[in-house]
Protein backbone atom coordinates (compact mmCIF):
# COMPACT_ATOMS: atom_id res chain seq x y z
CA UNK A 1 0.00 0.00 0.00
CA UNK A 2 1.69 3.41 -1.30
CA UNK A 3 1.19 6.67 1.36
CA UNK A 4 -1.65 9.36 0.83
CA UNK A 5 -1.50 12.49 0.39
CA UNK A 6 -4.00 15.33 1.94
CA UNK A 7 -3.77 18.69 1.96
CA UNK A 8 -5.79 20.81 4.51
CA UNK A 9 -5.96 24.34 4.08
CA UNK A 10 -6.87 26.28 7.16
CA UNK A 11 -5.43 23.61 10.16
CA UNK A 12 -4.50 25.82 12.54
CA UNK A 13 -7.43 25.65 14.76
CA UNK A 14 -11.27 23.62 14.64
CA UNK A 15 -11.90 21.37 11.63
CA UNK A 16 -8.91 22.46 9.62
CA UNK A 17 -6.67 20.99 12.92
CA UNK A 18 -8.77 18.08 13.37
CA UNK A 19 -8.48 16.75 10.17
CA UNK A 20 -5.34 16.75 10.75
CA UNK A 21 -4.83 15.17 13.78
CA UNK A 22 -7.18 11.99 12.61
CA UNK A 23 -5.76 11.78 9.16
CA UNK A 24 -2.01 11.68 10.98
CA UNK A 25 -3.49 9.19 13.28
CA UNK A 26 -5.37 6.85 11.22
CA UNK A 27 -3.00 5.23 9.57
CA UNK A 28 0.62 5.67 9.47
CA UNK A 29 0.97 6.11 5.61
CA UNK A 30 -1.05 9.68 5.34
CA UNK A 31 1.25 12.16 4.59
CA UNK A 32 -0.56 15.69 5.82
CA UNK A 33 -0.03 19.45 4.21
CA UNK A 34 -0.97 21.34 6.73
CA UNK A 35 -1.73 25.63 5.41
CA UNK A 36 -2.56 28.06 7.41
CA UNK A 37 -2.00 31.99 7.44
CA UNK A 38 0.32 32.15 10.31
CA UNK A 39 2.44 29.10 11.20
CA UNK A 40 4.56 30.59 13.58
CA UNK A 41 1.62 31.23 15.90
CA UNK A 42 -0.38 27.92 14.58
CA UNK A 43 0.61 26.47 18.56
CA UNK A 44 -1.77 23.40 18.49
CA UNK A 45 -0.25 22.54 14.94
CA UNK A 46 3.28 23.13 15.64
CA UNK A 47 2.38 20.92 19.04
CA UNK A 48 1.35 18.28 16.94
CA UNK A 49 4.34 18.63 14.69
CA UNK A 50 6.70 18.05 17.90
CA UNK A 51 4.73 14.43 18.16
CA UNK A 52 7.61 12.12 17.30
CA UNK A 53 4.95 9.55 15.55
CA UNK A 54 3.97 12.09 12.97
CA UNK A 55 6.19 14.66 12.44
CA UNK A 56 7.90 13.27 9.19
CA UNK A 57 4.41 13.06 7.81
CA UNK A 58 3.81 16.91 8.42
CA UNK A 59 4.21 19.76 6.30
CA UNK A 60 3.44 23.46 7.61
CA UNK A 61 3.11 25.63 4.48
CA UNK A 62 2.18 29.49 5.09
CA UNK A 63 -0.75 30.03 3.18
CA UNK A 64 -3.20 33.41 3.60
CA UNK A 65 -5.64 32.41 1.28
CA UNK A 66 -6.58 36.28 0.59
CA UNK A 67 -3.03 35.91 -1.46
CA UNK A 68 -2.91 34.28 -4.06
CA UNK A 69 0.91 34.27 -4.68
CA UNK A 70 0.93 32.03 -1.59
CA UNK A 71 -1.18 29.92 -2.95
CA UNK A 72 0.35 29.48 -5.79
CA UNK A 73 3.91 29.30 -4.00
CA UNK A 74 2.40 26.24 -1.96
CA UNK A 75 1.48 24.48 -4.72
CA UNK A 76 4.94 24.41 -6.62
CA UNK A 77 6.30 23.50 -3.52
CA UNK A 78 3.75 20.73 -2.86
CA UNK A 79 4.16 19.50 -6.91
CA UNK A 80 8.10 19.50 -6.07
CA UNK A 81 8.18 17.43 -3.01
CA UNK A 82 4.98 15.26 -3.34
CA UNK A 83 3.70 15.42 -7.26
CA UNK A 84 0.25 14.85 -6.51
CA UNK A 85 -2.50 15.68 -4.30
CA UNK A 86 -5.18 13.28 -3.19
CA UNK A 87 -7.58 15.01 -0.91
CA UNK A 88 -7.62 18.64 -0.47
CA UNK A 89 -9.82 20.12 2.28
CA UNK A 90 -10.44 23.58 1.96
CA UNK A 91 -11.58 24.23 6.13
CA UNK A 92 -10.65 28.35 6.25
CA UNK A 93 -13.72 30.15 7.66
CA UNK A 94 -14.78 33.44 9.16
CA UNK A 95 -18.52 34.02 10.57
CA UNK A 96 -17.46 37.52 9.81
CA UNK A 97 -14.74 39.93 10.29
CA UNK A 98 -15.89 40.99 14.00
CA UNK A 99 -16.82 37.30 15.34
CA UNK A 100 -20.50 37.59 14.87
CA UNK A 101 -22.96 37.22 12.00
CA UNK A 102 -24.86 40.17 11.14
CA UNK A 103 -28.41 40.07 13.18
CA UNK A 104 -29.86 42.59 10.76
CA UNK A 105 -29.30 44.34 8.24
CA UNK A 106 -27.71 47.51 10.11
CA UNK A 107 -24.91 45.26 10.72
CA UNK A 108 -24.36 44.44 6.90
CA UNK A 109 -21.02 46.23 5.78
CA UNK A 110 -19.45 46.16 2.63
CA UNK A 111 -15.65 45.24 4.06
CA UNK A 112 -17.64 42.48 6.18
CA UNK A 113 -19.03 41.16 2.80
CA UNK A 114 -15.84 41.14 0.84
CA UNK A 115 -13.31 39.68 4.30
CA UNK A 116 -15.92 37.10 4.71
CA UNK A 117 -16.49 36.09 1.04
CA UNK A 118 -12.64 35.97 -0.03
CA UNK A 119 -11.45 33.61 3.12
CA UNK A 120 -15.05 31.61 2.91
CA UNK A 121 -15.37 30.94 -0.98
CA UNK A 122 -12.42 33.00 -3.02
CA UNK A 123 -9.69 31.25 -1.58
CA UNK A 124 -11.29 27.77 -1.64
CA UNK A 125 -11.68 28.34 -5.43
CA UNK A 126 -8.09 29.91 -6.06
CA UNK A 127 -7.06 26.59 -4.21
CA UNK A 128 -8.51 24.70 -6.44
CA UNK A 129 -7.36 26.71 -9.35
CA UNK A 130 -3.59 26.14 -8.42
CA UNK A 131 -4.14 22.53 -6.75
CA UNK A 132 -6.68 21.15 -9.50
CA UNK A 133 -3.74 19.85 -11.83
CA UNK A 134 -2.22 17.91 -8.96
CA UNK A 135 -5.70 16.19 -7.81
CA UNK A 136 -5.94 15.23 -11.32
CA UNK A 137 -2.46 13.27 -10.37
CA UNK A 138 -4.46 11.86 -7.39
CA UNK A 139 -3.90 8.43 -6.66
CA UNK A 140 -7.76 7.92 -6.10
CA UNK A 141 -7.02 6.44 -2.42
CA UNK A 142 -9.73 8.21 -1.09
CA UNK A 143 -13.64 7.84 -1.78
CA UNK A 144 -14.87 4.59 -3.81
CA UNK A 145 -13.68 3.74 -7.06
CA UNK A 146 -16.22 2.40 -9.52
CA UNK A 147 -15.70 -1.05 -11.61
CA UNK A 148 -16.15 1.04 -15.02
CA UNK A 149 -12.47 2.51 -15.48
CA UNK A 150 -14.56 5.27 -17.33
CA UNK A 151 -15.97 6.71 -14.13
CA UNK A 152 -12.71 6.36 -11.93
CA UNK A 153 -11.85 9.42 -9.46
CA UNK A 154 -8.01 10.63 -8.76
CA UNK A 155 -8.41 13.53 -6.54
CA UNK A 156 -10.80 14.36 -3.89
CA UNK A 157 -11.63 18.12 -3.24
CA UNK A 158 -13.78 19.27 -0.54
CA UNK A 159 -15.12 22.81 0.56
CA UNK A 160 -16.39 22.65 4.13
CA UNK A 161 -19.15 24.65 3.71
CA UNK A 162 -22.29 25.15 5.92
CA UNK A 163 -26.18 24.38 6.10
CA UNK A 164 -26.82 28.26 6.50
CA UNK A 165 -25.16 28.58 2.96
CA UNK A 166 -28.61 26.74 1.27
CA UNK A 167 -30.76 29.22 0.04
CA UNK A 168 -33.56 26.88 -0.28
CA UNK A 169 -33.37 25.93 3.49
CA UNK A 170 -32.83 29.34 4.77
CA UNK A 171 -35.78 30.02 7.10
CA UNK A 172 -34.08 32.27 9.40
CA UNK A 173 -32.43 35.65 8.03
CA UNK A 174 -29.40 36.85 9.30
CA UNK A 175 -25.70 35.81 9.23
CA UNK A 176 -25.92 38.35 6.03
CA UNK A 177 -21.98 37.98 5.21
CA UNK A 178 -21.62 34.33 6.26
CA UNK A 179 -24.74 32.89 4.14
CA UNK A 180 -23.76 34.89 1.05
CA UNK A 181 -20.01 33.19 1.09
CA UNK A 182 -21.81 29.78 1.55
CA UNK A 183 -23.53 30.51 -1.15
CA UNK A 184 -21.05 31.27 -3.68
CA UNK A 185 -18.62 28.29 -2.26
CA UNK A 186 -21.68 26.34 -3.01
CA UNK A 187 -21.48 27.35 -6.38
CA UNK A 188 -17.81 27.43 -6.74
CA UNK A 189 -17.78 23.45 -6.01
CA UNK A 190 -20.22 23.12 -9.09
CA UNK A 191 -18.41 24.88 -10.98
CA UNK A 192 -15.31 23.09 -9.57
CA UNK A 193 -16.72 19.92 -10.42
CA UNK A 194 -17.47 20.29 -14.16
CA UNK A 195 -14.16 21.77 -15.21
CA UNK A 196 -12.26 19.01 -13.11
CA UNK A 197 -14.07 16.24 -13.60
CA UNK A 198 -14.10 17.00 -17.34
CA UNK A 199 -11.00 15.17 -18.36
CA UNK A 200 -9.34 11.58 -18.68
CA UNK A 201 -7.98 12.44 -14.71
CA UNK A 202 -11.40 12.86 -12.71
CA UNK A 203 -11.67 15.11 -9.42
CA UNK A 204 -14.68 14.72 -7.23
CA UNK A 205 -15.60 18.04 -5.24
CA UNK A 206 -17.92 18.04 -2.86
CA UNK A 207 -19.49 20.71 -0.29
CA UNK A 208 -20.17 19.53 3.29
CA UNK A 209 -22.04 20.62 6.03
CA UNK A 210 -20.13 19.87 9.57
CA UNK A 211 -22.77 20.06 11.61
CA UNK A 212 -22.50 23.31 14.62
CA UNK A 213 -19.32 22.27 16.08
CA UNK A 214 -17.43 23.25 18.93
CA UNK A 215 -14.59 25.63 17.50
CA UNK A 216 -13.89 29.04 17.72
CA UNK A 217 -16.41 30.50 14.68
CA UNK A 218 -19.38 28.94 16.42
CA UNK A 219 -18.53 29.98 20.18
CA UNK A 220 -20.75 32.36 20.62
CA UNK A 221 -24.00 30.67 19.29
CA UNK A 222 -23.33 27.51 21.71
CA UNK A 223 -26.58 27.68 24.08
CA UNK A 224 -28.80 27.84 21.29
CA UNK A 225 -27.59 24.74 19.82
CA UNK A 226 -29.69 21.44 19.89
CA UNK A 227 -26.53 18.96 18.69
CA UNK A 228 -23.25 20.04 19.47
CA UNK A 229 -20.17 18.69 18.06
CA UNK A 230 -16.70 17.88 19.40
CA UNK A 231 -14.46 18.71 16.43
CA UNK A 232 -13.27 14.56 16.33
CA UNK A 233 -16.84 13.59 16.19
CA UNK A 234 -17.38 15.75 13.05
CA UNK A 235 -14.20 15.14 11.22
CA UNK A 236 -14.82 11.45 11.66
CA UNK A 237 -18.71 11.92 10.34
CA UNK A 238 -17.14 13.57 7.36
CA UNK A 239 -14.30 11.76 6.78
CA UNK A 240 -16.70 8.67 6.65
CA UNK A 241 -18.92 10.44 4.08
CA UNK A 242 -15.42 11.07 2.21
CA UNK A 243 -14.70 7.65 2.14
CA UNK A 244 -18.14 7.41 0.43
CA UNK A 245 -17.81 9.23 -2.40
CA UNK A 246 -17.34 8.19 -5.58
CA UNK A 247 -17.60 10.39 -9.25
CA UNK A 248 -21.41 10.39 -8.67
CA UNK A 249 -21.34 12.62 -6.06
CA UNK A 250 -19.27 15.42 -7.31
CA UNK A 251 -21.26 18.78 -7.29
CA UNK A 252 -23.54 17.88 -4.47
CA UNK A 253 -23.35 18.97 -1.16
CA UNK A 254 -23.95 16.49 1.67
CA UNK A 255 -24.54 17.20 5.38
CA UNK A 256 -22.30 15.10 7.95
CA UNK A 257 -24.83 12.71 8.06
CA UNK A 258 -24.38 12.24 4.56
CA UNK A 259 -28.06 13.93 3.48
CA UNK A 260 -27.97 15.55 0.09
CA UNK A 261 -28.44 19.23 1.01
CA UNK A 262 -30.57 21.77 -1.35
CA UNK A 263 -28.90 24.80 -2.76
CA UNK B 1 -55.40 57.51 -7.98
CA UNK B 2 -51.84 59.13 -6.81
CA UNK B 3 -48.44 58.60 -8.01
CA UNK B 4 -46.58 55.87 -7.76
CA UNK B 5 -42.55 56.07 -6.94
CA UNK B 6 -39.87 53.23 -8.72
CA UNK B 7 -36.09 53.41 -8.16
CA UNK B 8 -33.72 51.71 -10.91
CA UNK B 9 -30.42 50.81 -9.19
CA UNK B 10 -27.83 50.98 -12.05
CA UNK B 11 -30.02 52.70 -14.44
CA UNK B 12 -27.39 54.19 -17.15
CA UNK B 13 -27.67 51.62 -20.14
CA UNK B 14 -29.09 47.85 -20.93
CA UNK B 15 -31.50 46.35 -18.75
CA UNK B 16 -32.11 49.37 -15.89
CA UNK B 17 -31.90 52.40 -18.69
CA UNK B 18 -34.93 50.45 -20.20
CA UNK B 19 -36.92 50.18 -16.87
CA UNK B 20 -36.51 53.72 -16.82
CA UNK B 21 -38.12 53.76 -20.54
CA UNK B 22 -40.62 51.38 -19.91
CA UNK B 23 -42.02 52.95 -16.67
CA UNK B 24 -42.42 56.57 -17.28
CA UNK B 25 -44.10 55.95 -20.67
CA UNK B 26 -46.26 53.33 -19.16
CA UNK B 27 -48.42 56.00 -17.50
CA UNK B 28 -48.31 59.44 -16.44
CA UNK B 29 -48.18 58.77 -12.54
CA UNK B 30 -44.85 57.16 -12.24
CA UNK B 31 -42.05 59.04 -10.64
CA UNK B 32 -38.67 57.40 -11.45
CA UNK B 33 -35.50 57.60 -9.46
CA UNK B 34 -32.78 56.64 -11.69
CA UNK B 35 -29.40 55.73 -9.79
CA UNK B 36 -26.10 55.05 -12.12
CA UNK B 37 -22.30 55.25 -10.95
CA UNK B 38 -21.78 58.18 -13.22
CA UNK B 39 -24.48 60.80 -14.15
CA UNK B 40 -22.48 63.30 -16.21
CA UNK B 41 -21.47 60.75 -18.88
CA UNK B 42 -25.09 58.81 -18.81
CA UNK B 43 -26.11 60.35 -22.29
CA UNK B 44 -29.23 58.08 -23.00
CA UNK B 45 -30.65 58.72 -19.29
CA UNK B 46 -29.88 62.48 -19.73
CA UNK B 47 -31.42 62.34 -22.90
CA UNK B 48 -34.48 61.02 -21.50
CA UNK B 49 -34.19 63.69 -18.87
CA UNK B 50 -34.43 66.10 -21.78
CA UNK B 51 -37.51 64.97 -23.22
CA UNK B 52 -40.59 66.74 -21.91
CA UNK B 53 -43.09 64.87 -21.22
CA UNK B 54 -40.66 63.04 -18.29
CA UNK B 55 -38.46 65.54 -17.46
CA UNK B 56 -40.48 66.21 -14.15
CA UNK B 57 -40.63 62.68 -12.97
CA UNK B 58 -37.35 61.50 -13.53
CA UNK B 59 -34.87 62.28 -10.65
CA UNK B 60 -31.18 61.12 -11.35
CA UNK B 61 -29.00 60.32 -8.52
CA UNK B 62 -25.18 59.13 -8.27
CA UNK B 63 -24.98 55.82 -6.81
CA UNK B 64 -21.63 53.93 -6.86
CA UNK B 65 -22.81 50.53 -5.34
CA UNK B 66 -19.62 49.95 -4.47
CA UNK B 67 -19.66 53.03 -1.93
CA UNK B 68 -22.10 52.89 0.72
CA UNK B 69 -22.14 56.14 1.60
CA UNK B 70 -23.62 57.41 -2.01
CA UNK B 71 -26.40 55.02 -1.12
CA UNK B 72 -26.72 56.08 2.79
CA UNK B 73 -27.06 59.87 0.97
CA UNK B 74 -29.23 58.73 -1.55
CA UNK B 75 -32.12 56.84 1.01
CA UNK B 76 -31.83 60.53 2.41
CA UNK B 77 -32.93 62.73 -0.27
CA UNK B 78 -35.63 60.21 -1.44
CA UNK B 79 -36.91 60.25 2.02
CA UNK B 80 -36.65 64.07 1.80
CA UNK B 81 -38.40 64.12 -1.51
CA UNK B 82 -40.47 60.89 -1.53
CA UNK B 83 -41.00 59.70 1.61
CA UNK B 84 -41.27 55.97 0.42
CA UNK B 85 -40.65 53.88 -2.37
CA UNK B 86 -42.59 51.63 -4.17
CA UNK B 87 -40.77 49.36 -6.34
CA UNK B 88 -37.03 49.04 -6.27
CA UNK B 89 -34.75 47.49 -9.10
CA UNK B 90 -30.93 46.40 -8.40
CA UNK B 91 -30.10 46.32 -12.04
CA UNK B 92 -25.87 47.25 -11.91
CA UNK B 93 -24.47 44.28 -13.08
CA UNK B 94 -21.11 43.34 -14.77
CA UNK B 95 -19.98 39.47 -15.71
CA UNK B 96 -16.27 40.50 -15.60
CA UNK B 97 -14.04 43.43 -14.55
CA UNK B 98 -12.81 42.05 -18.16
CA UNK B 99 -16.16 42.10 -19.85
CA UNK B 100 -15.45 38.05 -20.43
CA UNK B 101 -16.68 35.81 -18.03
CA UNK B 102 -13.42 33.03 -16.86
CA UNK B 103 -13.79 30.67 -19.42
CA UNK B 104 -11.37 28.23 -17.07
CA UNK B 105 -9.49 28.49 -13.96
CA UNK B 106 -6.58 29.92 -15.54
CA UNK B 107 -8.71 32.97 -15.49
CA UNK B 108 -9.97 33.51 -12.31
CA UNK B 109 -8.23 36.07 -9.99
CA UNK B 110 -9.38 37.07 -6.59
CA UNK B 111 -9.84 40.75 -8.33
CA UNK B 112 -12.24 39.56 -10.61
CA UNK B 113 -14.21 38.10 -8.02
CA UNK B 114 -13.83 40.38 -5.34
CA UNK B 115 -15.11 44.01 -8.23
CA UNK B 116 -17.91 41.14 -10.06
CA UNK B 117 -19.69 40.54 -6.19
CA UNK B 118 -19.41 44.04 -4.98
CA UNK B 119 -20.98 45.22 -7.99
CA UNK B 120 -23.80 42.43 -8.20
CA UNK B 121 -24.02 41.10 -4.78
CA UNK B 122 -22.81 43.28 -2.29
CA UNK B 123 -24.39 46.67 -3.56
CA UNK B 124 -27.84 45.16 -4.35
CA UNK B 125 -27.97 44.63 -0.51
CA UNK B 126 -26.26 47.69 0.77
CA UNK B 127 -29.44 49.07 -1.25
CA UNK B 128 -31.61 46.84 0.74
CA UNK B 129 -30.09 48.51 3.95
CA UNK B 130 -30.74 51.75 3.50
CA UNK B 131 -34.00 51.76 1.31
CA UNK B 132 -35.56 48.78 3.11
CA UNK B 133 -37.25 51.71 5.34
CA UNK B 134 -38.73 53.21 2.54
CA UNK B 135 -39.70 49.87 0.77
CA UNK B 136 -41.69 48.93 3.85
CA UNK B 137 -43.34 52.61 3.60
CA UNK B 138 -44.37 51.87 0.01
CA UNK B 139 -47.88 52.29 -1.11
CA UNK B 140 -48.64 48.39 -2.35
CA UNK B 141 -48.99 50.26 -6.29
CA UNK B 142 -47.10 47.24 -7.74
CA UNK B 143 -47.82 43.45 -7.32
CA UNK B 144 -50.71 41.77 -6.11
CA UNK B 145 -52.82 42.65 -3.08
CA UNK B 146 -54.29 39.71 -1.24
CA UNK B 147 -57.42 40.60 0.39
CA UNK B 148 -56.32 39.30 3.61
CA UNK B 149 -55.34 42.30 5.19
CA UNK B 150 -51.96 40.60 7.15
CA UNK B 151 -50.76 39.07 3.92
CA UNK B 152 -50.75 42.53 2.07
CA UNK B 153 -47.12 43.89 0.90
CA UNK B 154 -45.96 48.01 0.55
CA UNK B 155 -42.60 47.61 -1.63
CA UNK B 156 -41.59 45.47 -3.87
CA UNK B 157 -37.18 44.67 -4.10
CA UNK B 158 -36.58 43.03 -7.51
CA UNK B 159 -33.15 41.73 -7.97
CA UNK B 160 -31.70 40.90 -11.32
CA UNK B 161 -30.34 37.84 -11.15
CA UNK B 162 -29.56 35.03 -13.94
CA UNK B 163 -30.50 31.96 -14.40
CA UNK B 164 -26.77 30.77 -14.45
CA UNK B 165 -26.53 31.96 -10.90
CA UNK B 166 -28.82 28.61 -9.95
CA UNK B 167 -26.24 25.78 -8.41
CA UNK B 168 -28.73 23.22 -9.11
CA UNK B 169 -29.01 24.46 -12.85
CA UNK B 170 -25.78 24.67 -13.73
CA UNK B 171 -24.08 21.99 -16.39
CA UNK B 172 -21.64 24.29 -18.50
CA UNK B 173 -19.54 25.53 -15.74
CA UNK B 174 -17.33 29.07 -16.51
CA UNK B 175 -18.69 32.25 -16.15
CA UNK B 176 -17.12 31.66 -12.19
CA UNK B 177 -17.03 35.33 -10.89
CA UNK B 178 -20.62 36.03 -12.34
CA UNK B 179 -21.99 32.82 -11.79
CA UNK B 180 -20.49 33.11 -7.56
CA UNK B 181 -22.02 36.83 -7.83
CA UNK B 182 -25.48 35.55 -8.62
CA UNK B 183 -25.47 32.83 -6.28
CA UNK B 184 -25.13 35.11 -3.55
CA UNK B 185 -27.24 37.59 -4.66
CA UNK B 186 -30.14 35.09 -4.64
CA UNK B 187 -28.94 34.37 -1.09
CA UNK B 188 -29.21 37.98 -0.14
CA UNK B 189 -32.74 38.19 -1.80
CA UNK B 190 -33.44 35.21 0.58
CA UNK B 191 -32.07 36.66 3.29
CA UNK B 192 -33.73 40.23 2.81
CA UNK B 193 -37.28 38.42 2.02
CA UNK B 194 -37.32 37.24 5.85
CA UNK B 195 -35.52 40.45 7.10
CA UNK B 196 -37.93 42.65 5.47
CA UNK B 197 -41.09 40.14 5.73
CA UNK B 198 -41.20 40.11 9.48
CA UNK B 199 -43.01 43.50 10.52
CA UNK B 200 -46.36 44.52 9.91
CA UNK B 201 -45.19 46.64 6.95
CA UNK B 202 -44.09 44.16 4.72
CA UNK B 203 -41.60 44.11 1.39
CA UNK B 204 -41.86 41.37 -1.61
CA UNK B 205 -38.11 39.97 -2.40
CA UNK B 206 -37.30 38.82 -5.51
CA UNK B 207 -34.98 37.51 -8.01
CA UNK B 208 -35.61 37.53 -11.32
CA UNK B 209 -34.05 35.97 -14.56
CA UNK B 210 -34.10 38.94 -17.64
CA UNK B 211 -33.50 36.53 -19.85
CA UNK B 212 -30.41 36.93 -22.53
CA UNK B 213 -31.00 40.47 -23.30
CA UNK B 214 -29.24 42.79 -26.02
CA UNK B 215 -27.11 44.94 -23.78
CA UNK B 216 -23.09 45.49 -23.44
CA UNK B 217 -22.78 42.85 -21.34
CA UNK B 218 -23.87 39.91 -23.10
CA UNK B 219 -22.65 41.32 -26.22
CA UNK B 220 -19.67 39.18 -26.95
CA UNK B 221 -21.79 36.08 -26.50
CA UNK B 222 -24.91 36.73 -29.12
CA UNK B 223 -23.64 34.12 -31.68
CA UNK B 224 -24.43 31.34 -28.88
CA UNK B 225 -27.70 32.63 -28.05
CA UNK B 226 -31.09 31.10 -29.21
CA UNK B 227 -33.66 33.74 -27.93
CA UNK B 228 -32.00 37.17 -27.66
CA UNK B 229 -34.27 39.69 -25.75
CA UNK B 230 -34.17 43.42 -26.90
CA UNK B 231 -34.20 45.21 -23.76
CA UNK B 232 -37.69 46.41 -24.31
CA UNK B 233 -39.14 42.74 -24.21
CA UNK B 234 -37.11 41.81 -21.33
CA UNK B 235 -38.33 44.83 -19.71
CA UNK B 236 -42.06 44.37 -20.92
CA UNK B 237 -41.88 40.70 -19.33
CA UNK B 238 -40.21 41.61 -16.19
CA UNK B 239 -43.21 44.00 -15.81
CA UNK B 240 -45.47 41.55 -16.09
CA UNK B 241 -44.11 39.36 -13.79
CA UNK B 242 -43.44 42.02 -11.29
CA UNK B 243 -47.25 42.84 -11.71
CA UNK B 244 -48.32 39.27 -10.52
CA UNK B 245 -46.33 39.34 -7.28
CA UNK B 246 -48.19 38.39 -3.67
CA UNK B 247 -46.19 38.14 -0.53
CA UNK B 248 -46.07 34.30 -1.43
CA UNK B 249 -43.77 34.83 -4.05
CA UNK B 250 -41.16 36.64 -1.67
CA UNK B 251 -37.78 34.94 -1.51
CA UNK B 252 -38.27 33.13 -4.56
CA UNK B 253 -36.31 33.03 -8.37
CA UNK B 254 -37.95 33.62 -11.48
CA UNK B 255 -37.94 33.70 -14.96
CA UNK B 256 -38.89 36.33 -17.39
CA UNK B 257 -41.93 34.20 -17.86
CA UNK B 258 -42.86 33.51 -14.24
CA UNK B 259 -41.07 30.00 -14.06
CA UNK B 260 -40.01 29.03 -10.72
CA UNK B 261 -35.72 28.70 -10.77
CA UNK B 262 -34.40 26.52 -8.43
CA UNK B 263 -31.15 27.85 -6.82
Amino acid sequence: MSKTIALIQGASRGVGLQFCRTLLARESLVHVIATCRSPDTASDLLALKNNQNVSDRLNILQVNVENESHIKVAAELVEDQYGRVDLLVNCSGILHPSGRGETSLKDVTLEGLQNTCSINAFGPLLMGKHFGKLLMKGSGSFGVQSENSKEQHNGILINISAKVGSITDNGLGGWYSYRLSKSALNMATKNLSIELGRGKNKVICVSLHPGTVDTDLSRPYHKNVKTLFSTEESVSKLLNVIDSLSLNDSGKFYTYDRQLLPF
